[in-house]
């Protein structure tokens, strides 16, 4: 049966195995939300993530909607179990200029075993918000692993 | 008419466009090869790009793969274009366990406009390399459009 | 500069090309709807359409879901060019067992040269819809090839 | 653990699964060879196949290289298991023009519940041999399914 719902304490499990994900520090990625089947991260732009012309880096996005897809989708997993990517694909809409990107990852569905989720990125500046690029991913529940989170 | 071969010079091209990816030095990665359709990159594992088991995160997976995809196709575009990712998927095949990321990426399709990529990584360490992700990436060439590189 | 709206005849302009798509026809799929930057297209069950277990088979999907997403593209092109698929993902969300897929194409981001698209598709009984399948494509505006719609 | 080779007689029994998807023979595709971890298949062009403009239509690419990896996987699955395909990714790299395409699938990465595969597609005329389309999925194993391969 997939689940339907989340386990109690699902915010706290992902708020910890957020804070383990030492890339989202390094990176200067925050936690903005954790809802039952849905994520959001925040990444504020910084020259050190930029690619050549100055945009932020795809590779800066795709680990920002990544992460925001699978604690989506972790969300709807057993409190026992482990959330692991098997594989994403991320289109780019548009350049990515602006202050901080927003990560909207939400459920689309969720299954015993595989959950695919998608994410959009924003580009935000204080007065307005593009739509930089959206990410499908396919996210998988490991039982016994012998992994925390 | 598709290209058929690389320009000169596009080896330093390729190097100071490198150069100005901020990310790539972020992350620590390192331009090791560049010949006409292929290009390789080294990333050597850091705690500080580590997801919540440890592994190396899939975005910085994600960003190594994609920028040499990127510079694989940019040594067949003419020298006063710039590259863009249009859109990547990537497959994670094992946990990126090791002591560095080498991505390996070449042309599979060059077009007037549109370039086809393929990159693997392997994680290694001193005695064995692991098949640790593949990614299929399009690539677009950018005239006229005010940027460098 | 991107389009914003279609232009006048869209519609027959694009039933037109959906006649000349022997594939369509073959599959035995009907064009349902066109609007702005929308397209939908429907296709009974049959066995004949079916994969080992007797459920649709996901290229009879990816048939009808590439399909809407080139028209919802081509909506948005000038009169005088040609919509072409680069590439495009297809998810699989659950067995499509039912009496008939409904594909809704949307576009995601019109460019003068590529378009992003997705398309969901559905399996519908008298009863029940049931989310079977997401598609995200990239679709290219072609000028000048020779080609007619 | 992965399974490392396949178990003997999986030949008959892709033969007799392949038999079963009654979208191979609507398409008119054929079934070429089978051995451990490669599958290839036929589909001769036929107009009702084509797109508006003429060409093998993306959709029925998709179907037989979808079809090729998910029976390359199969011949890394145990004998009482059935295979899905997950998700795919097809770029189209050239205009599917000439008298037959042949699919030929290999696995990129056998694992014991996900198998990730690659097919690439050629147009062939008696002359040439043209790549026009690269594809790849994940393809899962099920267990206990009450489905028949």
């Amino acid at each position: 049966m997939p689940p339907t719902s989340s386990e109690p304490g699902f915010r706290d499990r992902i708020a910890a195995s957020f804070a383990r994900q030492a890339m989202m520090s390094t990176l200067g990625a925050r936690l903005l939300l954790v809802e039952d089947g849905i994520v959001e991260i925040e990444l504020p732009f910084r020259p050190e993530l930029a690619q050549q012309h100055g945009f932020l880096h795809a590779g800066a996005i795709a680990s920002v909607l990544d992460s925001a897809c699978g604690y989506a989708a972790y969300t709807r997993m057993p409190v026992d179990t482990t959330v692991l990517s098997i594989e994403f694909k991320l289109n780019l809409l548009a350049p990515a200029v602006g202050e901080r990107l927003i990560a909207r990852a939400r459920v689309i569905r969720a299954g015993r075993t595989i959950t695919v989720t998608q994410a959009d990125g924003f580009m935000r500046t204080a007065e307005v918000e593009r739509h930089v690029a959206t990410l499908i991913g396919t996210m998988m529940c490991v039982r016994d692993s012998g992994l925390a989170g």
